[in-house]
């Protein structure tokens, strides 16, 4: 029992690594994706968004989500500091540790939503709200004692909790802040503002796509039966089920295999998958993977035509995918895997439609909380700060210069791109 | 005991995450050593290999390799789907991960074959054949209930089945393919196409180099003994006398402390411990990567004589180094080491040239195997799809352009360059 | 009994891996604080200097550390290749590698003194000279059976013997070769030699954070009571801490949040919480990186004022929040956690000054011996060698192509730039 034990946090804390090193594969994944003047400031950000997002579950987070309360919210556990406690089979530490990482990646999908043309002030405070207030709150009503758990809704790893809360926060980031100079044409045709460096977001990728086995696979939270090798199973497949149905939709419609649709399609099955690691068969995490990267793609395109500028692709990556694969879930979960992981069989295994619904309340009431506490938050800010958005010269000039004094590539910026162009 | 599963199954899951990661290292070690115009290619490729060479393992790879069948070829466990078994003290799902990630990583040495100058719709052809009907049937002979194994063929953790088949792989598409524009000149001197980015291939380096402790140490395919804290020493050592012989070579030979050739060393050294680091002293590891360091330069000095145009020193890193490593522990492997790990001793300890002259059988049975099967899947697919290069337009403007539709560094490129140059 | 042996040792061999990953964080890091005409260089040197670091410490450095011998030096156990043993239940070999990381890392560290200025002949001889009798014979005195160790020194993951050690030898290193050509200015106001990728410098501490958590979690040595969790939740608030504090320090005095100040303060959180990730409640982790975070900005202007040219900031971050980590302990370390891990509580909680001189003559003596070392060993390196700069024309063309032959982007240098501007 005592090995057990140990194994349990062994595994949890190395999972809690991998899902830490998923912020590298998001400096990679959105430098790359945007433009040269922004880069610094987008790669730095991560690093003070991962220490925010750690001194505030610290402070508040694990405590509303986790603390004893009621069905809305958790109110104790805060300024977390044992060292000695039990929690479900694990150090009480280690659970932290692993949840805290958890918060972080919710607030950099947010992100997507500020990118290139955010005052970084306004960042930094929304950074701080989201954590202490609309994560933790999505959080508790879905893992912690809130009333999503009571009523049966099902999200393995994260794809409400994580990925739809962040990709909602981003929309209303994107919203409020009206697309990047430039992105749209008086005629309403959309322009490319091309990330600058597809060997990053490449890496990117791939540093996402190895963090995802701590993510899904630590939501085992802990060794039993191995399971964890399944939900890497399945989670490969969809990812890469997901780059291929992506690459051969793009070239089907365009003629050319455009890299950054492809990346897209990856992390899209990746996300898709989240949901449903635990619960479905082989062929159909291939099925949830192929049907997310066509999603994706046209997810992309439905965006440009709505003007609703997604530089980091979060909306369709993070929400799109997140949607479908919560509801994949209420189709495909097999009985015996159900049984296994105490959820409810899908459709297809005659599971009627009650945990179909239940996901579909759950999906649809996280994601209009993320989306409205978000957009109320921001609101307020814009109110109460004058603004959050750079001046149009400085948004031209970029934001490295603008908000942090110099260049992310002080010898690579062409004289006649200096301060604007 | 139900501890000890348990334990082995975390330990190779983590191997298996460490071998993914390697995907990263290549992403950097081929964009780096590589031009920019093909950025983008590049680095990209290896996330949708990635996707192909798991689908096919999925579909059809691991039944051949594993499966109930012949001394040549595996016929069972397609479209693997297993959650409860157990094989060889791993869940099975364990397992088919960690066999998986080996899989994956020899397609992507293959490759080094194709750079710069295949046509992508080619390549994914090639993917897809290559996983399913070359790798697997070397990994059968070697690895499953094949004839190499019945003859007690050595290969603890593939420098055979994954480099050399890999490397032997790149041989036939480089030679289909012919040199690069620009590489050889008309007197028969070569061009340095020098990659465009040390940092990514120094980079690259040190994640394989990290990977590789999945690879070799993961290759006990248990915790028993901890006898891969044994193996992470031989390991350790012999990329670090590959690193530091290489540069000590050029640097005599030339000058000049060449970056890539000390980084071709490092590599080199890990490429040959692969096949004895079980069965080898700590001196011999020495020995085994100073040799490597040394061979990996003469071996690029060769090619280059040869006017075979390895970009990215596929031959040269996993084919030579390969088959010095696997004869390696035919000279080395100690008694008593061999006896645990159920070998035989090396020459050097009396242990006669029949298992060396199995080494050699095996490497050269397995190499000319993988280069003919390749060969005619490329010869065959040049007949079906009208040629397998990119025109010499398409070349010169770089294959991000023209396979893809967008550079991989957009604000990168000079005008100068933009389409050819 | 036998089921925790092996834990143990699969914990801290994947601790040995995350500590070497944090090489590919000092790459980007070193890398990208430097300017491009010398990054392949950069680069290049980490991977040869993790193969030196790597032979001496088999061929002498862990027999000088951990062998039998006296007060000041180990005298057994040189070319390590044991393969059966238990030490302080770990496989020999697993410790041995896990040691083996801690040297590279230091002499990682050690290499910032050195940083585009230094020839690449001289530096490879101090590698080796540092990896035999610099680094080891503090680790001895502090880890071994040695002196300080057995006055009571605490320093548990190596605040003092891995970062100040390393950072003193970069200090001995940058006064010899004397600041950078162009870094001061004949009034004695100091140029910003901006490093050319902040992108870099960002993922490079992110991976240096993520690797940490094998330095220090690592550094229980087991899995005994999962403490790693505890000693992660420390570390974790402590760069949070310090990359705030440093970023708002820097913004209150600049009015601009300078990137690689921030990122500085990421990494002296971590520094600092080295030595005391063990004994500190969060809430002190949170205040020793806080004032981690303002003291390595505060430092950064201090060496400016000194015109004492640290390209890479090692003294800031190594050194001074080293020294401030490993007295903080002697402050804010609890009676319960001093119990737990074998300390003294601090002088908040009644602990009496004598742990704190302990700390305090550990650090000094330490430092000096380390400092005066590499001192000896450069001067008496550039009497041999006849110098150990390089000419100003080459500083000024760079050491890519000086030191090596070839630029490390060679389609990035623009015409204007090459050899030399």
């Amino acid at each position: 029992m005592d090995e057990i034990f140990l194994m349990n946090n062994v595994f949890i804390i190395i999972c809690f690594v991998l899902v830490l090193l998923m912020q590298g594969g998001f400096i990679l994944l959105e430098a790359g994706s945007t433009r040269m003047k922004n880069a610094g400031h987008i790669a730095g950000k991560t690093i003070f968004t991962v220490g925010i997002a750690s001194l505030v579950f610290w402070a508040v987070g694990y405590g509303f989500i986790y603390g004893e309360g009621n069905l809305f919210i958790g109110l104790s556990d805060f300024f977390y500091g044992d060292f000695t406690s039990e929690v479900d089979g694990l150090a009480g530490s280690v659970d932290f540790m692993f949840q805290l990482a958890f918060a972080a990646i919710a607030l950099t999908i947010a992100f997507g939503g500020f990118a290139e043309r955010a005052k970084l002030s306004a960042y930094i405070v929304f950074a701080v709200l989201f954590s202490a207030a609309v994560y933790p709150v999505v959080a508790h009503w879905i893992w912690g004692d809130g009333w999503l758990a009571g009523l049966g809704k099902q999200d393995f790893a994260g794809s409400t909790v994580v990925h739809l809360t962040g990709a909602m926060a981003a929309l209303a980031a994107t919203i409020v802040l009206k697309p990047r100079i430039g992105k749209y044409n008086k005629d309403g045709s959309a322009n490319n503002l091309a990330g600058h460096n597809q060997v990053y977001t490449a890496l990117g990728v791939l540093l996402l796509w190895v963090g995802w086995f701590g993510f899904n696979g630590g939501s085992t939270l802990g060794v039993e039966g191995a399971f964890f090798g399944y939900v890497s199973l399945t989670t490969q497949l969809a990812a890469a089920a997901g780059a291929l149905a992506a690459m051969l939709t793009v070239m089907a419609l365009t003629g050319k295999a455009d890299v950054p649709t492809m990346l897209n399609g990856a992390l899209a099955g990746l996300v898709a998958i989240t949901a449903s690691t635990a619960f479905v068969a082989t062929w159909a995490a291939v099925v949830i993977g192929l049907i997310a990267g066509v999603l994706v793609y046209l997810s992309m395109l439905f965006f440009d035509k709505m003007k609703i500028d997604d530089p980091i692709f979060a909306l369709s990556v993070h929400g799109v995918a997140g949607i479908w694969g919560t509801l994949s879930t209420g189709f495909f979960a097999t009985p015996a895997l159900a049984e296994m992981n105490g959820g409810q069989a899908g459709l297809l295994y005659g599971g009627g439609l009650a945990q179909l619904g239940v996901q579909f309340t759950g999906v649809a009431v996280s994601g209009i909380y993320a989306f409205v506490a978000a957009f109320i938050i921001l609101k307020a800010m814009s109110a109460v700060l004058g603004g959050i958005r750079v001046s149009e010269e400085e948004e031209l000039m970029g934001l490295d210069i603008s908000e942090h004094g110099s260049y992310g590539y002080p010898e690579n910026i062409r004289e006649d791109e200096k301060f604007g162009a």
